[in-house]
């Protein structure tokens, strides 16, 4: 087992083999298409949404019963970092998709898994999760998007900021507030399936973000447009907690990425040490470059290591609030650094279109302010300080594993 | 299960005592004399250590058939840290002493273990591995130190450099090379266990550490100082590969006592900006504040995952050499920084003899050279770049944990 | 006068108001179509090269005897910061050309002067320096470009690469190798100035960098071109000295634009946190906001005012080559640094076409790399160390100021 | 002139002539007395600051009038950092007695200086000034000391905190609150100068620092102290603003310190690196140990741009609130990163007693606390940040130097 390079080990044998089917499906073909769609300052082809459908991975989480992999969240993360090793923005996107599938199967009505599941599967109707808002970066009791009650359905009015794929999704699952004349509901969240179809009630805008595309960031502008009944995910009230409950995952899986977009970068800079020679030797061969590769990589294995731990606190449903938010900061932190310093490790050269680490550089820089920017999370695990940093902690009994 | 605070969970129940003993010991008495003597320029009084002995600890790794505990390397590095956040330079002046024993227990010839290891076990004698000499940091190569055949055993000649406890030891673990008339050893490095009786042929030099005066450094001198045939530890030619062997543990050893000296700042630092009332709310109330430490939090917990990895490593005997010198460059550096933001963060209060924080920035940072300085890592680091971090490293095949 | 903002009280009263005339040409629509084009992926219009030659620009260093504003180098450094403040690549590049007039104008021939001085005041003739090749850095030692003596002129061959306005200049300063057998001066470096006819003996290759097109880089290929003998630029042998003397000042000017791009990063943060509200105050009313850019204005401070000493140093044509590498190295890492903690603290927001802080990013890290890699600089500083540092370097004589 | 090394070619002759003095007074037997009264864990001898004033450098400030140098700020700079290169503390306390003397003669009353001024010169009366209260940190307003009017005097009761020299000085300049029934005057902040005369109204409190003894912090605690008329230092109502006034000239000067101590450890770790070595060579002439020093080099200097362009600021009366509280954050920062730097790069040798960088290294960690911590200093800035770096802040007209 190697300790130094990858957690795979850790994974049950199918899985194991679905980041190696990951691995085998970026390589190649996917891999240039990234890098040269970004040279030319163009968003990746949504075609490849499909392909990537059709090998299985939109259901990567999605319970076995309804056609998907059934796959634990260790898995999707690893599966998650395979591919951000090709292009974090690409990596971002779509697994955002994955987990909108992930989320109907598991928590959507019945009515919603029957008309939708099955073509989200197939990657014919993609879905985006949509919270923020202009003003209001993650604040959800600032939230202003309404819902109100007519014949049918609801009518929804506000606009949902920053959503990832918003230039190409079918629907979108959006938190809103109930208008105020709906009875017991009146003011609390709830989260709609909501179709996009593009219109006097609905329209994009997109955002334009030159250098990290593949994003496809948008605005989705509501105006009084009409959402059926069958719409609504869930109870409300039951929105504001589970949206809370996925912010744990959603970060360390973007702190999950920052380390592979990072590895991938290292492993580029080494190379790229290794073959080009100075002085009658291998760059790599110069202390001053190797000293300076050596800091990059251990950075590189603590990130991966705070990230790895966090993965395990959520996957085992333990309490994980301050270890995700500090895995995410610290990860972005030591990823944007050191994506950095390989490229500068590599000269002029490594800025150039034939090497990945500018567009690693800026989608990453990009991806890193999703689920909570670092002021945030620094608010976050600040407000926990004392209580779990304090003199006289309350801790958790000790889990005995050992018959006793 | 907490993952923000401990690993013992993952402890079978017997080592999670030996931890929670360990900690009862030190709290209360020991800690406060230890910084009582630390403030008095003096070393904490040995007297501890028959304490330390009565209570079983010296033999904390020694096998169970001898009378030790048989404790794991993952319990030992805990029962260190446990120490460490008292005062870091007893944990590693005691800790050495640990390991003196466990060596004559696990590697000892059946005289040395008949003559010594009870005694050893009991604290009443106390046994120094050295191996340093005065110009050559950790070059084995150029070892100099000589031991010539006599009759009924041999004459050492040389200096030995920078060896803990060397002011109160009774005996050395001395790396020597074998003098030039000695048949098919000439040359070779050999391990002797010698009787250290001051006197014309042997004599200790203090060296003065103002501020960490409990590692005890010493220099010893030894000049055609006689030592008995059964002195010989092993066999001459297994001495170098043993030592070699041992450094991988005993790095992840002192970056493990790193983490934990830091986490007592940090709480120290906490607790203080938690009582402390600055404008009308406590300082940790203040963001600034609460940022700072809220970023020491977490880079104290990817130290902690990144050596707690490497100590999974070890423990498992997986190949480690990268992996232990990075957890402990990266433990090293977080360490000292993070104790001295805690410092900074208390005013000059927190320099004050009130406070154990400017004792252990002291004692952390002369600690920290044991076992390899940042550079002699970072150089081992560089020489594996390319094969760990490559394009096409050789991966290990992947362990399948499941049945197939 | 104000210390904290400005060096244009120390420069004499014709200069400030040249650099005020660059600051009122940079304002508005060229400010504007730098950041548009950048966000369209394309380099700017090289038609305003025509009016910054128009506003007398390409000439502010020349002697007024030829028609120029005879400028210090600390007023071309203040005009070369007031145009990165809008956008780095283009005052790199612009200032680049006006350096090529500038040493045609003081160091050129008299037929060098007379055929091209004028054109070049007009921008009607540019000219780019061109010494780096593509398997040398910047080592001058193992330079491979040619020239050999035929009649009426040479034969030159050799590619120079990262040409700074490669793709649009009409002549190239060329470093090149005498051939061998040219009497006494063979082997000498020296200088010509090469019209460049894109043709069978010379081509252009872009060097493709997305997200910096306005550096125009371009590998330069040379086969048996033919160069006239006026060409020739000053005596061979004096070619190295010159090209070694000007990078102190070319370092310090790369430096000065980095700080300056820097600060118009923190002014953009600054306004932006300034003008948006949370929590029901001015981000830059929360104290973590404010500490985060407050730290980026002091080491913005420390940069500065390392880099106006080293350029005074430079002025009074005082020894420099240490302080000019330490100002570099200093000036870029915290001009990257501070420019990307900039665009974290706007959110995502500052990634975003809207803003010019990815611009300025993405350009000033490839600008960067102009006149000496951090490695080089790095390399240069060390092997002084100990005659800058130790405890008995040779100290000048200090200069007594006030009569005696 | 040598902008690498020294300012010192900027000041007048004489100036020059004192700092070349007091470098000759440091140096030697003062010195080492510095390093060995550390090393034991003591206070350096009190006896040299009879020494120093009788070479005349407690009138370095004092107007030539009174028998003084009527040094500037810069020349009085230079000369604390003259001393802090051999020990900071020592700098810090004695430069201290320093500015209490020419507060004397500049600000003190006609009876004041006659009484005062020339036992003060001589060194045969000490004075701090003492503005801390334990609560409080710097804020004045909540500042609770208080001077009650009674016949022929005041009645003061208070405790001031945190004063450097407080164990052996003969008076304080006490800033206090005055009574409440005094008439117009109540409420106001008043200075005093008042004799310590240790007994039932006053007594002294050691603050017990190890490692940093020769600051002789200590609390002075009055109750119902009687103080006579004459000591009232200038009007109630001035003294508020002449403690502000010269916060900004204290902050330039402790960070100028910083930089000295630091370019000091420096000097130690090149000479050391230049004389050692490893492999075959010297430590210097290891790249990655090159690098390691120059980086330290390179801030340095960085610091000592920034700090000096402070002190031009504050010599030149010029605004400066902003600038000097950048110069004490950004100097004091490297300075600590720096001397720890210098003493890992030194190995444990560098700890050792035989060296000054531990020394150095707690006591500047401590003095760095003096006149501002880090978090009052970011505050400070963040509170201008808008003013200073908005887009359109106020600009002082640009003092035109050259005659019109």
């Amino acid at each position: 087992m190697s300790f130094q390079h990858s957690h795979d080990a850790e994974l049950p044998r199918e899985e194991q083999d679905l980041v190696a089917a990951a691995a085998e499906f970026c390589r190649g073909a996917f891999s240039d298409h990234l890098l040269d769609t970004h040279n030319q300052g163009q968003p990746y082809d949504a075609a490849w949404i499909g392909k990537w459908a059709e090998a299985g991975f939109l259901g990567l989480q999605t319970p076995r019963e309804f056609g998907g992999h059934g796959a634990s969240f260790l898995c999707k993360i690893r599966v998650a970092q395979t591919m951000a090793e090709h292009g974090f923005a690409a990596a971002f996107a779509i697994n955002n998709l994955q987990g909108s599938v992930t989320r109907v199967a598991r928590a959507g009505t019945d009515v919603q898994r029957e008309h939708l599941l099955q073509a989200m599967l197939r990657g014919d109707v993609l879905c985006a999760p949509a919270m923020s808002e202009p003003g209001g970066g993650s604040d959800l009791g600032a939230l202003t998007t309404t819902a109100r009650r007519v014949d049918g359905g609801w009518l929804v009015t506000g606009t949902k900021s920053w959503i990832t794929n918003g230039q190409i999704v079918h629907c979108a699952n959006v938190l809103a507030r109930i208008g105020g004349d709906d009875g017991g509901d009146a003011g609390q969240l709830a989260s709609f399936l909501i179709p996009l179809n593009d219109g006097d009630t609905f329209r994009r805008e997109e955002i334009h973000m030159p250098g990290a595309r593949s994003f496809r960031l948008s605005h989705l502008v509501f105006h009084d447009h009409f959402v059926p009944d069958w719409a609504l995910f869930g109870d409300p009230g039951q929105a504001l907690r589970t949206s809370m409950a996925s912010v744990n995952a959603a970060r360390v899986h973007v702190a999950a990425m920052c380390v592979a977009s990072m590895r991938a970068a290292l492993r580029e800079a080494v190379d790229h040490a290794h073959h080009r020679h100075a002085f009658g030797k291998p760059l790599i061969g110069h202390q001053g470059m190797a000293w300076e590769l050596a800091e990059v990589s251990l950075r590189l294995e603590a990130a991966d290591a705070l990230v790895w731990r966090a993965a395990q606190a959520v996957q085992a449903d333990a309490p994980a609030l301050t270890l995700a938010a500090q895995a995410k900061k610290f990860a972005v932190d030591v990823a944007l650094w050191g994506i950095d310093q390989c490229l500068r490790a590599m000269g002029a050269t490594g800025a150039s279109a034939a090497h990945r680490l500018a567009m690693q550089s800026a989608e990453t820089r990009l991806g890193a302010f999703g689920d909570g920017t670092s002021e945030m999370l620094l608010d976050r695990i600040g407000k926990q300080l004392h209580q779990e940093y304090g003199a006289a902690p309350p801790r958790p009994p000790i889990d005995r594993k050992d018959p006793a």
